[in-house]
């Protein structure tokens, strides 16, 4: 059954797979029927895709998981199977598209409802969490299942929520300094935690209205992330330039704007100083983020400066903090090289031994350089584990250059 | 045989084709005899890159000419090769590596030579002029004949140059004002000129010396880009940083290092105006160019800043100017759009009517939107053509935008 996202319903009746024993080609055939049962895909296309390697294995649990790596056939990217005698679909999270003119992004996007529901759209990582079976896993946005952020969800979240709401799935943004993906000092966190800004079916991917989902989140202790208010398609944008004009000198990054009903998608839009702040971290690593990071963030900036219609003091102000953002940072590397330092991401977790073993593989399998320090013993019995992340093709393409090779 | 460069000779005893006819297939296999022949690439392996688009007809001219539409098998993009009884390849001119940190640079890339030349890299067009059987004709760097460069370079250059020294390939930077691929009118040109930068062989595509170049340019008064000096290898970064510190500010581009031999190949070292005055052009058509331009131009500055270990107040000018190059023309193109006007780029020419027809028809070959303009009669006989180019991409992108669609 189609839904409103392009996600899949799964039918429940239709869907319960007779297990076809242990070997590997009977375990292949039943995770085909279980992934085309529960997409309604037909098994050829399937084993298509396991073949070319769109549908990949969830490395890290003992549960039959498979990721969509790859957006295909109405599945979003990052959508994650769980094969098995019942099987079921954790969706991936849409993309949600940005406003460049604001106001009339609102009208003409929102032209079938009259008010808009404004939230903050933190910067942190985008994360599932959902019950599997009988275990509560956090899985990212590409669909693999983090050790790291699934035992901060079990230690964070009201486990109860996932017992009474098993077909339920949180979508949170994890943030804070503990925060390995995106760290981030802005928000009054001190290590991580979960702040919900979704709340959606398994199978069909269908939200919760915003009104069901504060409920959800006041009956169960969770946090949420800033709601500013809900407003007239008329008025929302005068407000929400006022938001982002607070927001942006605080670090945080934006708004996302929502039909209270969750039926017509939300957007987004953020404040100049976060992009400015995400150019200045990808020229930190300018040869490995630098070129994906930089168009659109350019582009951003020339609506907003035109449709606030800004001085020649605010428009300067702007060119001056976008300039800064990528050559300040970039100097600094290029300076640091010259000092015979590597160029590396410090990042930093809160766990135990065993979750930041599994955090390191984890990090190992995706293809992502890091060396751990041995975790410092903090009061609560958790460890800080330090780990730097190196950014090799910034530091070899640095190192060329310094030495005297073209670009 | 392999030159320096990649570069292939004709070996002129082995290359006399034999015409084999006038029927489609015989002129077929004639001409891949002819192309094998002058690049020293088998005839099956023509036949396919024939096939593929790789080598193509040059239209516009009654010579049988082919294109290397891009580089293959040590043969430079741009090559254009003269089909018939004696084959003529004129190479294209092979890509100019960057300088970042330029003394690093200097002493690596020149390690094997005393001295340097600095001539000056001018912005405007890289056009081949060269005598094609009996007549002269003007290549694009990508190999396409262009009918109004070739009817200027027959008006402005000494044939006899061609006569004398049928051999030789002129390498020419076109600029002015009716340049119509890159308008400028910073150097002291009323129309067009062709500024010599570079004179070749003709199927080796070796150069002349420094030296040599500039005696066969004063033999026929042709004009030379400028050569600021010759300096030591350890001098020559600070020399160039005084020469590019005064062209930035007048406009204009930068430096090619060469060794006076012309054994080495050149590197090039820019300004960061000129950076700048790119990234503006390409930002009043930040659709259609923008994220091409952009990565390398950001990175070359944070280089520049480094290297030149700048002040607080230089860094940020350097940052303001970065910004307000991007988001300045930008910001223009929105509001011209808000206005109602199309977005298009105004170039003119300074011609007959039979070329300026002929000019048209290329640019329509190319893919290249344009309006032309009646021409209007100027004191010589000429006339200036006036031409819209129109930047379909960038019209719809911000007409889409303005309107109120998400990115």
């Amino acid at each position: 059954m189609e839904t409103l996202d392009g996600a899949h319903k799964i039918d429940g009746d239709s869907c319960n797979i007779s297990d076809t024993g242990d070997t590997g080609e009977a375990i292949n055939d039943s995770i085909i029927d279980s992934i085309a049962c529960a997409t309604n895909l037909d098994n050829d296309r399937i084993g298509e895709l396991i073949e070319r390697g769109t549908i990949r294995k969830v490395y890290g649990t003992d549960s039959e998981l498979w990721q969509f790596h790859k957006g295909t056939s109405g599945i979003e990217a990052g959508t994650v199977v769980l094969c098995g005698e019942s099987p079921e679909v954790y969706n991936g999270f849409p993309k949600i598209r940005r406003a460049l003119m604001l106001d009339a992004c609102i009208k003409n996007h929102f032209r079938n409802v009259d008010l808009v529901a404004v939230e903050e759209k933190m910067n942190g990582y985008n994360v599932r969490v959902v019950r599997v079976g009988g275990e509560v896993m956090a899985f990212t946005r590409g669909g693999f299942f983090c050790p790291y952020t699934t035992q901060k969800a079990r230690q964070l979240l009201d486990m109860t929520f996932f017992k009474e709401h098993s077909d339920l799935v949180l979508h949170c943004e994890m943030v804070g300094p503990h925060n390995p993906y995106v760290p981030k000092d802005v928000y009054d966190v001190e290590s991580v935690a979960f702040y919900i800004f979704d709340i959606r079916h398994k199978g069909s991917g269908i939200p919760l209205s915003v009104g069901q989902r504060h409920e959800f989140i006041n009956q169960y202790d969770l946090l949420s992330v800033r709601l500013f208010g809900t407003y007239s398609i008329n008025d929302a944008a005068p407000q929400i330039w006022e938001i982002i004009k607070r927001l942006g000198p605080d670090g945080r990054e934006g708004v996302v704007i929502k039909d209270p009903m969750m039926v017509e998608v939300p957007i987004k839009y953020t404040c100049s100083q976060s992009n400015c702040t995400d150019l200045a971290h990808a020229f930190s690593y300018y040869h490995d983020y630098g070129q994906d990071f930089l168009y659109s963030r350019v582009v951003r900036e020339g609506y907003q400066t035109v449709e606030w219609d800004e001085s020649d003091v605010e428009f300067k102000e702007r060119c001056l903090r976008l300039g800064e953002s990528m050559l300040g940072s970039m100097a600094e590397t290029i300076r640091k090289k010259q000092h015979g330092d590597d160029i590396y991401e410090d990042i930093q977790i809160k766990t135990d031994h065993k979750t930041a073993r599994e955090f390191q593989i984890h990090l190992r399998r995706m293809g992502i350089g890091v060396l751990f320090k041995d975790g410092v013993k903090q009061e609560d019995g958790e460890y800080i584990f330090q780990i730097k992340k190196l950014r090799m093709s910034t530091n070899d393409k640095t190192d060329s250059i310094l030495s005297g090779d073209v670009w």
